[in-house]
């Protein structure tokens, strides 16, 4: 049943698919991590390598980046992004990376992986920067918009297991809030934090966003919607600020210089802060392991990706949440090869 | 009826009341801005200048900065915010700049000021600087946790006032979302857009965080709970990149020359983002102006919060929104002085 980490990824989903998606996945196989690139083998071979290529597995349809593609993933078993999830649930594969459409994967995740047994619906965790250097777990960043309070206490475990397969220690989990009072928050919050306390995490309380980013918990939990919003948020005050700032050194000759002796500090910012610099969304809760890159992924941030699948499978993440939720792992379980 | 634009300035409401309070209080006043200070005199009296000195509203009692801040207004009648929020209500004042707790003024406002009929409850109006160089006038910032649809609604007529009021013609009002097309967010969000829509203002529907702050939309809505978290996203998010650069810069000795040649640059970025150069943020929907400082407001800060106050006064604000909401200004409303 154990097959060696190997990671399907669906070389036609990306506004850049095929091309940065396979020079992305070839750069990590070369490196040793096993890949097998998933999609129209025509528009593949070409891009590949003559040494040491990743084998193809043939899918002869791509689904869309646009929002008609979670229903088009829904018609289409022939998509490389279904075809991808099958491998992965007929032990073919371990893993799947996926730069297409959020909700196409997570809906074709949920159709051919299924969702551990006590896990309503899996969320998304997506990792941001912290001030203190730390990193901080999010989720839901955006699979669901409406959530009950046990669906969010779910989410703070997944989230704990998946800090913890990160190797955070004893992961600190908060609830984000508009405040950070037992009381605060609005009626889901004050529904929500008794039921966290009571369920073995290791429980801050309510945490507001500024506060989570300069270190006050490891795990933030929210719903899909929020989540989302403070993940947009955030992108959308770093692009501000990067724009101030770049408008006010032009305004100096003596600017100029700075920000030229700075290059190489602002590179490694931007490498740090760069959202494919982590790898993409991880999501939590299906019955084998996903990563999910960003739509606009170069190769770059689609070997970040690949690292980030092989980095998860070695910390065997799917088969603790199995464990944890269904008690033992089930035969049928594709979960991943640790 | 009317006076002169006085602005009542709650000397004692801040974590540096009342030396700040007063200083900045007094910097707008020798620039002309009429401004009595409410607080306890013989405190405030040493602070005052020797030439110029606004006048004192003596009040015996300050509300303090924590969370028992709310059941204390209700409590004192006597307290600085109360008295200053009277001097309004009585027309012996036209607006009230305070730095205290933010749920505290609110209290306050809607108990002496009251609430413009047919808005249910008033909201916290917050400006944030765009990329593209503009503004982006968000509400609700964190007043009421949770909206109904309608609600919503009158947060886009409010925002859409407000923003006209700062000098932008037809003000392009955004649902927030986590997603643009009809249709995306949330229960909340789906309900609300078709609503939106039949209300007359300039609509462009959902819009992401990301997008809002690159200028998609002037005036942004959603619910208090939603716009704290984005806010405080925001804020988090750019103390984060600055840490970051601030390391990065540290690394190399050329940074730190860099850095140096840079500081003027650093330093009107600084004056751009920082929430203190916008004065703070406006309440909207009470029968009276009511600017809320920042809790750790500096002389600055408050001086910059004294000037927003007068110039909203000019553009005639609360009055537009009564005659909007209400068809006519009733004598007996405490609106601004225009």
């Amino acid at each position: 049943m154990r097959t060696s980490g190997i990671i399907a990824v669906d070389a036609m989903g990306g506004d850049h698919a095929p091309a940065e998606i396979v020079a992305g996945a070839c750069r990590a196989h070369a490196e040793g991590i096993p890949v097998v690139l998933v999609g129209r083998e025509a528009e593949i071979r070409p891009l590949l390598p003559r040494r040491n290529a990743p084998p193809i597995q043939h899918a002869p349809d791509a689904v869309g980046m646009g929002d008609s593609a979670v229903a088009s993933v829904r018609r289409s078993e022939s998509s490389s992004l279904r075809v991808a999830m099958r491998m992965v649930a007929d032990h073919r594969a371990d893993a799947v990376v996926s730069c297409g459409n959020t909700g196409a994967v997570l809906v074709a995740a949920v159709f051919d992986l299924g969702v551990i047994e006590g896990v309503e619906r899996p969320a998304i965790g997506t990792v941001l920067p912290r001030a203190d250097g730390g990193r901080l777990f999010l989720l839901d960043a955006g699979a669901n918009v409406d959530c009950r309070p046990e669906q969010l206490v779910t989410f703070g475990i997944l989230g704990s297991a998946w800090a913890e397969a990160n190797g955070v220690r004893s992961p600190r989990v908060g609830l984000l809030s508009n405040g950070e009072e037992d009381g605060k928050g609005n009626t889901q919050v004050r529904a929500t934090l008794p039921l966290l306390r009571e369920s073995g995490l290791a429980v801050v309380g309510n945490v507001e966003p500024s506060a989570a980013m300069e270190g006050a918990c490891d795990v933030l939990v929210t719903d899909g919607f929020v989540g989302n919003v403070l993940l947009k948020a955030a992108e959308g005050a770093v692009t501000t600020v990067v724009q101030l700032l770049k408008q006010e050194i032009r305004r100096y000759p003596t600017g100029i210089l700075g920000a030229w002796l700075l290059r190489g500090a602002f590179r490694r910012f931007r490498e740090r802060v760069a959202w494919d610099a982590h790898g993409g969304a991880v999501l939590l809760g299906t019955r084998g392991l996903v990563v999910v890159g960003h739509g606009r992924a170069n190769a770059n941030a689609v070997y970040q990706a690949v690292r980030l699948a092989h980095r998860t499978l070695s910390a065997d993440l799917v088969h603790g949440l199995v464990r944890r939720f269904e008690g033992d792992v089930r035969d049928d379980a594709p979960a991943d090869a640790g």
